[in-house]
């Protein structure tokens, strides 16, 4: 019999604990042995529930009982999980966490500590959910030279998204939706303002690169400006407009950025709707490969963590994944990325815009005051230097 | 510097001899050491290229070299390449294959082999191209219960599919054309007669129960026999269809099949055209999961073949995967397994329909003196003896 801890019971964690009890015998046929939760640390009270047998609300009865090898941390945020995880890893505890603001912010450190104490620190769970992309990332593609990753790693936005573009659902409505379906947070700023897909974003650069890479680095804009015009001109172009989380790494420049985009049909991420996320890689030999599923969700993110305790209880004897230096990798001024743009203008500067911008292609659809243009690549300074020329109203990428 | 050979120069092979010296820093990053080609084995020569330093026509070459340690296998065919890569795994030499033939046939022995002698024995791209597939089965859906798999995991039949539904091509001349083009081979029936997806269903199922699944035991109908006609009634009823190998895991039943099938839009398959693969994965946890890539083609399949080629490097010191048994698992008898059917009779039957198929729905669509229903959910066999009652023109499976 092996047991294990849960920090936190929340949704993640009480699917953690779900997955083991109902998936018993298929664990048991992975790793060899009957895996139990021993403890659950919560400061809240499950009264009548399976888990008041186990529950504990001092972090020391794990971290002091030597039968308990391996720690899953589902609480979120920062701190105390930090804290909780760094005495864990410290007290020679392997950890699995689906906390990506942890490893966002935190990640370094932590495989520091797991290093020195030859154990594991693993996350597959904290970016795409219970899809698997980390573990492939950095087990199964490593014959490419991995030239983009492009995401739609947050499923609440890609709801909103996809309720505003069929149903013509007004933002604030779409996202009241989606709070009372119970997959937005009631403070959703994480979610809509992009930190939420900037911090996956930053996770997967890091993995790929091995480097740390900063969220607080990354370009990040979010949906809370897209309006139902814009989907009457991505509809008449044939496009989706999806929030994406693009990386693309050249020789001398990474640029990263998360931005609303507008989607080309013959995109993989184009028929990525609802809740659901897609992450697309393009390496130098395997091309365009796509990973999609349930980016969040209890069962399909505790899958992903009991996965990582899986892989962990089958090497016990030494860290899994040695992940990424402390240094911080610095990314390229996103003013030199290029793409091109879709951009609103009130009717009176229809005629202004190919002035502006050589090679604007009108879009034609039935807007009110309004006309819109799809420019020709150029490198985002230039584009800033020329919109100031006009009176944008609102402008998209559009992604190549 | 580590010294790795390659067994056959065909398509396959002369792509990893590329990944290996293309992506040269990248695999010394993740190995740890230079890697090079020091042998290549072919009966051919190959004058004025590259690999005609390296090449050899005498396998003992290989197996006799201690430098070798990780030897490839892009033979295909299942003899001589058993011969050899057993030979290899005998010498105490790791092998990568992207053999799907020499897997679905001889899997179980090689296996045995090579955890005879503590070496691994790995073969990614043997399913699904470059798309990572296998590994991600075998280390990260550790935590669920698969339930069951289905895949497009035939290029040259998705190929000629898409261009039957999309152009209205007629087989032959879609073939011919898959064959000018340089991926149907010039004796297609391996492909269209769907042995090759079924070799693969083979190899998915063998990984996922532990347990041998021999290819012959898999219920395998090819597309010949798809016509225009089935074409104008998926359109009318907004369905695909699709080459699958489809395969249901219950707890007292295994149910495997390679069969057209009319795929429905909401099914992520149903996106997956020309010669791209796809492989949807259901877990009791993790739900839905899909991945998509390119199936076949030189780089992208060598890709997967280097990538089990720097496993089998980063853990010179066992077996990084132990198989699947000898012993044969029993497949349950399809014709208990469940479908919808689309029908066709004649004209003057299709008032006979709906009596020998209650609840059978006539598809809206002109058709010149046929008639055409989808039947309620039934079993093969009751498929079967109903159908017998009817003059039945064509008969495709509808995917639930």
């Amino acid at each position: 019999m092996i047991s294990i801890a849960i920090m936190g019971f929340g949704t993640i964690g009480s699917g953690v604990f779900d997955v083991v009890n109902i998936n018993r015998e298929i664990l048991k046929k992975h790793v060899g042995d009957e895996v139990q939760v021993k403890y659950v640390l919560d400061i809240r009270e499950f009264p009548g529930q399976p888990v008041e047998k186990v529950l504990v609300n001092d972090v020391n009865r794990i971290l002091e009982d030597p039968e308990i090898t391996v720690v899953v941390e589902t609480m979120g945020g920062v701190e105390p999980a930090y804290t909780f995880v760094k005495k864990a890893l410290e007290a020679g505890k392997s950890v699995a966490t689906s906390n990506k603001e942890l490893v966002a912010a935190k990640g370094h450190e932590l495989m520091a500590a797991a290093r020195e104490k030859g154990v594991s620190f693993l996350f597959e769970a904290s970016v795409g959910g219970g899809i698997p992309i980390l573990r492939p990332l950095r087990t199964c593609l490593t014959a490419d030279r991995i030239e983009e990753i492009t995401g739609i790693l947050n499923g609440t936005t890609n709801y909103i998204l996809t309720k505003m573009g069929q149903e013509g659902t007004p933002f604030e409505t779409a996202l009241s939706e989606a709070q009372a379906m119970g997959f937005a947070e009631r403070r959703p700023e994480a979610d809509v303002e992009g930190h939420d897909a900037c911090r996956k974003l930053a996770i997967l650069l890091s993995m790929v690169l091995k480097e740390r890479v900063d969220p607080a680095d990354i370009y990040t804009e979010g949906i809370t400006k897209i309006t139902a015009v814009d989907f009457v001109c991505a509809r008449a172009l044939g496009m989706e407009i999806k929030l994406l989380a693009d990386a693309e790494i050249h020789e001398d420049a990474v640029f990263a950025m998360v931005s609303p985009f507008l989607v080309k049909p013959d995109n993989p991420l184009y028929a990525v709707r609802d809740v659901f996320n897609g992450i697309l890689v393009h390496g130098n030999m395997v091309d365009d490969l796509l990973f999609y599923g349930r980016g969040a969700g209890k069962e399909a993110t505790a899958s992903a963590v009991v996965g990582d305790v899986v892989e962990m209880l089958q090497h016990p004897a030494g860290t899994v994944y040695d992940g990424w230096g402390e240094e911080k990798r610095v990314l390229s001024d996103i003013t030199r990325d290029r793409h091109s743009f879709l951009i609103r203008v009130p009717d009176q500067e229809a005629e202004a815009v190919p002035r502006a911008f050589p090679g604007a292609e009108a879009v034609k659809a039935a807007l009110e005051g309004e006309a819109a243009f799809v420019t020709e690549v150029l490198s985002e300074q230039e584009f800033s230097e020329r919109a100031e020329k006009l009176s944008i109203l609102g402008r998209i990428r559009v992604h190549a």
